[in-house]
């Protein structure tokens, strides 16, 4: 727990030094070339495989405009939906959200959800909730870079989720992505699920399991989930170690901020107080609004995202095969929105972007952002969700003109 | 900068103590009374004086509603709406925001605004921006429970705002809200705006304006802000050291959990680096439709709202006048919500309510959540917005009935 900084007093009648004024986060925190990135997406001719982000049209905007509507139309739920609101969240979602669980054999109880501002707060609050600066923090290596930023607020050490079956138990948690993972696109199978979790229990250490992209299976459903498969062998989600987050961003919207986080009721009392502190609540309506949403798109809505994103998903594995040059590898995912590339050795991803840029008018997330220590730059990351086929064909086509031209 | 815990490595193979498992933030998270009240108020036959809530029948419910159909019905702004946006908030609304200011003579520009989950984030990531364990904080006593909450978080050292002026000269943040102040009412003149600032100056330390209330003026309009005042006296607002917080809560709804901040341009880029790990960005949603509603409502609206809430707090100070004993003193606020009282030594803020809820059926705030190491058992909070002048007398009236039996 070392300061990167002198107690900051400022000197008496001079404008302020910010840099030195800010704590230690402060100094850390810096920009992540996603961000720098998503501002391409504006820019016209670009054929952007970089943000992670829903087709907007697949947005239910009929369904969520009635929704909003029948609120407004009730005075007494219109009051609600725009006074403040308890920090757990609105009650009819929790329990939408628990019954979902139940139905699925998961017995749990609106007092083991809280609503969050998408899954990234759940990530943002879980960490300040268990770590201090310094505890061990394991995650695969690449992993979700909003999780890496959110953690980063507590100053972890990063370890790989490998030393969890290596026996090294030194961690405080394991961040995880089982399904459809951000950014490589793969899932762990069912066997190595059980496996982690008696790894997890041998090293006392408290599962984070990420379900960002659980939804958005091509070739069959998911493996049961970490929460799912250890209430079942546990007997009850009160005596394991798993906190579930889950979000609408990928399967209603994203803009509305909500998603929400699963744990004993120990782990949600705390989370409730760290969220109240934060924020007080998300949004009154637009919680209310997506208690009524889910309920009226069901799962022809899940179908639908399904077909269109496997078809992109298809068409980018072909693209792939058609126009990358050999020494190129890439993952086969399942699901999600995600493909991960590995270049040959000394190509650099920053620098493929920047020429990406300039040249060919296609853009990616160079895959160093994804490794707390900035491994790997030979790698990147093309998300597929965005674009229809055709584009993406021409993207990848793109893509291998210029790697093939790097060597 | 001790922990509270030592480095939690959980036994393997037991269930997990989820205490032991907390960060020191974690451990120090405790539920408040405020949050335990605001249960109450669905208790049928209370007068609650407790939270600080606007009045719902105050919403613009119609205008409100017309603003999201409009959304909804426009395709593009409909997908713009339901779709991740930056981190920064949505620009037209910081336009709106910024020239705002420059109509009093501010001049800043969209880059000195960050639009947050209500004002409460703008604390917490103002605290995380600038706090290290052990960091002094001034701020006055007693002071907004959320703000203590919020910069709890960083585990700070607790000072009196009137350090500044002593010339005490450690502190890394000052946390002021000068108008109409929760939970006392109670304004900061214009001289002692200027002595503040000066102050400030001579100790080098970041002044954090917290501005949620000052709309609510009842007697005329509010002195001039700090920031207005800094950057007046400075020249720019780039060379001040005001952060300002402000927020949609108390002048238009709370429940969609909108504020502000402003800042010079090195602490906003800073904060929207900070935001982005938190939750990425506020509800694109309701950015969009509250930019649409603040030019719909105008200034009819602010009228209207100080209309109603300033003849309730006439209502109150009347019935204080007209129902307590003497040895019991209270503010006169000039807007807001609140009005706090100095009850007899001996007398129990905590014991008071516990006995006004059973027997008399009113509830209200013990003051000694408003600081941070609790002083000031015999004193309460008082809000005044959610009642009309005949539920306040009421009230009043079965406080003071209560008070009279306690001594």
């Amino acid at each position: 727990m070392t300061r990167l900084n002198p107690p900051s007093r400022q000197s008496a009648g001079e404008p302020i030094d910010w840099s030195a004024a800010f704590s230690a986060y402060g100094q850390r925190a810096t920009a992540s070339e996603i961000r720098e990135l998503l501002k391409l997406l504006d820019q016209p001719g670009i054929i952007s495989f970089a943000g992670g982000i829903p087709d907007p049209g697949l947005f239910p905007v009929e369904i969520l405009a009635k929704a909003h509507a029948r609120i407004f139309a009730d005075p007494t739920r219109a009051a609600a939906a725009l006074q403040y609101s308890v920090s757990e969240g609105y009650p009819p979602l929790r329990e939408q959200l628990a019954q979902g669980w139940r139905d699925q054999g998961v017995e749990l109880s609106i007092d083991n959800i809280m609503i969050t501002n998408g899954s990234q707060q759940a990530l943002d609050l879980i960490g300040r909730l268990f770590l201090d600066a310094g505890d061990r923090l394991l995650s695969a290596r690449p992993t979700y870079l909003g999780a890496l930023q959110a953690f980063n607020g507590q100053a972890p050490s990063h370890g790989d989720l490998a030393e969890l079956a290596a026996g090294r138990a030194d961690a405080k948690l394991a961040y995880v992505m089982p399904d459809f993972a951000n950014p490589t696109g793969e899932s762990i199978g069912l066997n190595e699920r059980h496996a982690l979790l008696a790894d997890a229990d041998a090293a006392g250490v408290v599962v984070v399991e990420d379900a960002a992209y659980v939804s958005l299976s091509y070739d069959g459903e998911a493996p049961a989930s970490l929460l799912a498969l250890e209430s079942a062998s546990k007997g009850s989600i009160e005596a394991g170690r798993v906190i579930h987050c889950g979000t609408f961003s990928k399967t209603v919207v994203p803009g509305l901020r909500v998603g929400w986080v699963i744990a004993p009721e120990p782990v949600i009392r705390k989370l409730v107080l760290l969220k109240q502190a934060a924020d007080l609540h998300t949004s009154t309506l637009a919680q209310m609004a997506l208690s009524e949403v889910i309920d009226a798109i069901g799962q022809a809505h899940i179908v639908r995202l399904r077909e269109t994103y496997s078809a992109r998903r298809d068409a980018m594995l072909a693209a792939l095969e058609r126009h990358m040059p050999a020494g190129v590898n890439w993952t086969r995912p399942k699901g999600g929105m995600f493909v991960w590339l590995d270049l040959p050795h000394g190509v650099d991803g920053a620098e493929l972007l920047a020429r990406a840029i300039e040249t060919e008018r296609v853009a990616f997330v160079p895959g160093a952002a994804f490794f707390a220590d900035g491994a790997k730059p030979n790698t990147l990351r093309l998300s597929f969700s965005l674009n229809p086929p055709a584009a993406i064909d021409e993207g990848v086509g793109r893509l291998g003109r210029l790697i093939r031209s790097t060597r």
